[in-house]
């Protein structure tokens, strides 16, 4: 049981866009790079994203894949179920299916409950908040180096 | 992604198992019929958990299955683990195995925390705990008949 290669590469691929400067279009060979995914395969994810509603096709010479709005918004689990469609831990929790057996059955109710927790964490996880630690570091540094260097008092300290 | 059959049907095994009376042998085909399992399907997964120690098969004319200590102190994650191996929400966090990029990403500690959010929930869910609903309410009923009649004042009241 584990999500599909689809869709763990669908989420490196939105955490890279949504880590880029406002606007910037990324091609598809710098994607696969990034998320160390087999181009040939991204091609499939990608239109499944730009399907969905979450990025942008940007086409020509200098072309390539650009974040939307929705795309911004979106959770780990709306990326992930772009690519793997609803989730469900068992069988009797598929979504728009019921199981005969759920009101009796004790097991049901701690499935219900056990796909609830994984899915609050996902759903929890928005695409345009998870940006990289090495950006974070990045970000943090280049904060820490503007806030010495506009402090006259530190001129002479670096 | 979803447990497999196998994993569903054990643990419907378990919790019939865990709802009968000490030391109760109960035959396949009445495992197969409470679990709603095919039963040569069910041979595999009796099997399966008889291999793990979490249940104790009973050869001859009256022969059967019951649940043993160890199968008593299970939580549905055992079950579950038994048939299908260790879980893992993603690849990247397969038990034994290590992501060279989880330093620098950012899902990987939210696949991380989904799991475990979810594993947490199966792992305090114990099989000797979980007797059905339909067991439960006639627990509950046959201890209220038990102290309305202990109670010398309902005498005349049923």
């Amino acid at each position: 049981m584990q999500l599909t290669r689809a869709a763990d590469y669908a989420v490196r691929v939105m955490i890279h866009l949504a880590s880029q400067p406002e606007g910037a279009v990324v091609s598809k060979t710098l994607l696969a790079k990034a998320a160390e995914a087999p181009e040939s395969f991204l091609s499939k994810i990608l239109q499944s994203l730009a399907r969905a509603g979450l990025i942008q096709v940007r086409r020509g010479v200098v072309g390539g894949f650009s974040l939307l709005p929705r795309g911004k918004r979106a959770s780990m689990l709306d990326v992930v179920e772009t690519m793997d469609g609803p989730f469900a831990l068992n069988i009797c929790v598929t979504p728009g299916t019921s199981c005969h057996r759920h009101v009796e059955c004790a097991a049901h109710r701690v499935w219900l409950r056990a796909q609830s927790a994984m899915l609050e964490v996902l759903r929890d996880a928005k695409i345009a908040e998870m940006i990289p630690a090495q950006e974070s570091r990045r970000a943090l540094l280049s904060t820490a180096q503007v806030a010495v260097s506009d402090d006259p008092e530190n001129e002479n300290k670096i």
